[in-house]
């Protein structure tokens, strides 16, 4: 709506841009198998195809739009570097792209983030830099460091080119639904701020208009649902738990929502003991570590919230970094 | 050596033979990826591959020789089935070959086999036949029903297509490792009777001369390697015991060394804990779950039985039927 008043111009990438973001990540990128369980379908009595993104680079998908993203720098400003906060998925996705692009990469975290998470950042060579989350503002942090160094934010979703590159993911799937001569009849992705499954239902639905896509959140965390429900942003009420701890997204995005309009057919929401038992299935079934936000999508099929039943459904396994402790007592916890 | 007395004549497959089942297998079998990661080689200061075999069908590499054997019976002979003796890895691939060719397939297993591993083979529509393992002797129950049915015996290694049909593996391995411009110094699998290692060596050395190629056994169980350092067929002691439950066969097929000569370079033996860390490890750089006998080979490279600093080495995770509760014990041990 360019040029109305009050209205807010927005720049939704289209499969065009998913398709450039292929270009650009492959050979740096996994491009993810797509596996399934004939023991699993024949209990289900349909077909669930499931995208490995936990095999991608650094564990998750997060590093396909931190690599669309970064790899667009002009020369000019590589020596200045990118920023980003984060504590999860994204730092460690923005590391890694920063690493192999030679460019330095400013991680924000705050002081009590757990060693491992900081440590694996670390590995990827980027700087941690941390600030305090009682007294001091994260945003304010990165906008300081934005300001002193010239550096650029990758921001974890509400991005073009981060939604582009998370979209590569969907592209894949489609691609290889087709050449396997399988018709979707929907698709599921884990949801937090948006940033994937925006960018998976661009390529989808440009490519096979009949799948229906879908997100998948923890109970208490399905203000995508919600909002997709209400045709407008909601939040959530905070003050919630879950072990979902890579989908704690308080609301959509701007851009990775309007995305989502007309191409998310709706959401779902699951609880902690859905997600143990599809982190045990994926286990079982298709010898995946997944973590728990990885494996809503999953947990949507098991439990039936989406029929499976003489259907093809696609869940993608979005990450797969969970420490040993907390997957052997999930494991216990879905026995 | 046709003809010469006293010799016994072997067939052992070649190259042709691993291409030929790798066209039979199309389709139905997974070709599994080739995976790494940065982080992990980082620390090892060399380039470690992993082909990831518990992605197969059936979770473990078996699925691969049995389709080639079981496809390649003529129809007149199908109806009356096929007759295998196992509980593990194999009875699980030749019953899901004989399931997707409709055909009969009858799996001898001890009567005080885990109900998991029954469970699971009925899964793929085989018959189980059960015999008492203090008072019948397994090939005796399979000859008779041999006899009985006119079925034909898949067996676990010993045969130029099921080793032909493993082959296909290292086939992809060393198709996959040339695709990328990789060359490698070394090759390990894990080895029971030796089908997959005897497999991957005809198609390694044929299409990669200059790699070596190895076996990794656990201790006390570690016949082969003996067996090829002192150039004759070696037995286990016997007693020993392992958590690597499908590397127990006593000693290399007659076939299966046949084949290893002048291709094996030589094997190494790993302890309890150094499978369990490299469960361990699978599950933190690779997230793949990996059962003890599908970590040997991988834990050979982490204890650095071979050296990898500087160098290639592609490993092989032959498998990842695991349960939950022996998981969660391994990632505590190795904690």
């Amino acid at each position: 709506m360019d040029g109305e008043r009050g209205s807010t111009t927005v720049s939704i990438p289209d499969l065009n841009a998913v398709q450039a973001a292929a270009r650009r990540i492959a050979g740096q990128a996994v491009r993810t198998p797509l596996i399934e369980s004939p023991v699993l379908n024949a209990k289900l009595g349909g077909r669930l195809l499931v995208k490995a993104e936990v095999l991608q680079r650094t564990g998750s998908f997060k590093f396909r739009g931190a690599f669309n993203k970064v790899s667009q720098i002009p020369d000019a400003a590589k020596r200045r570097g990118v920023v980003a906060f984060s504590s999860g998925n994204h730092a460690q996705g923005v590391a890694a792209a920063a690493q192999i692009l030679n460019m330095p990469a400013a991680i924000v975290m705050p002081a009590d983030a757990p060693k491992i998470k900081v440590d694996n950042t670390r590995g990827y060579g980027a700087e941690v830099v941390f600030y305090d989350r009682y007294r001091e503002d994260r945003e304010a942090v990165a906008a300081r460091l934005l300001a002193e160094r010239g550096a650029i934010l990758v921001r974890p979703y509400d991005d073009a080119d981060i939604i582009a590159g998370q979209g590569t993911s969907g592209l894949e799937l489609a691609e290889e639904a087709a050449a396997r001569g399988v018709a979707l009849d929907a698709v599921l992705a884990p949801c937090s701020g948006g940033g994937l499954i925006s960018g998976i239902a661009i390529a989808v639905k440009a490519l096979s208009p009949a799948t229906t896509v879908h997100t998948a959140e923890p109970e208490n965390f399905d203000d995508t649902a919600r909002s997709l429900a209400g045709g407008k942003r909601v939040r959530n009420a905070g003050g919630a738990k879950s072990m979902c701890d890579a989908l704690m997204a308080e609301m959509p995005g701007e851009l990775t929502f309007a995305a989502m309009q007309g191409r998310v057919a709706s959401g779902f929401a699951v609880g902690e003991d859905d997600v143990a038992r599809a982190m045990a299935a994926a286990f079982e079934y298709f010898k995946l570590v997944v973590e728990p936000g990885g494996a809503t999508a999953l947990a949507a099929v098991l439990t039936g919230k989406i029929p499976i039943k003489g259907r093809t459904i696609a869940v993608v396994c979005s990450g797969g970094n969970v420490d040993a402790t907390l997957f052997r007592r999930v494991l216990k916890q879905a026995a």
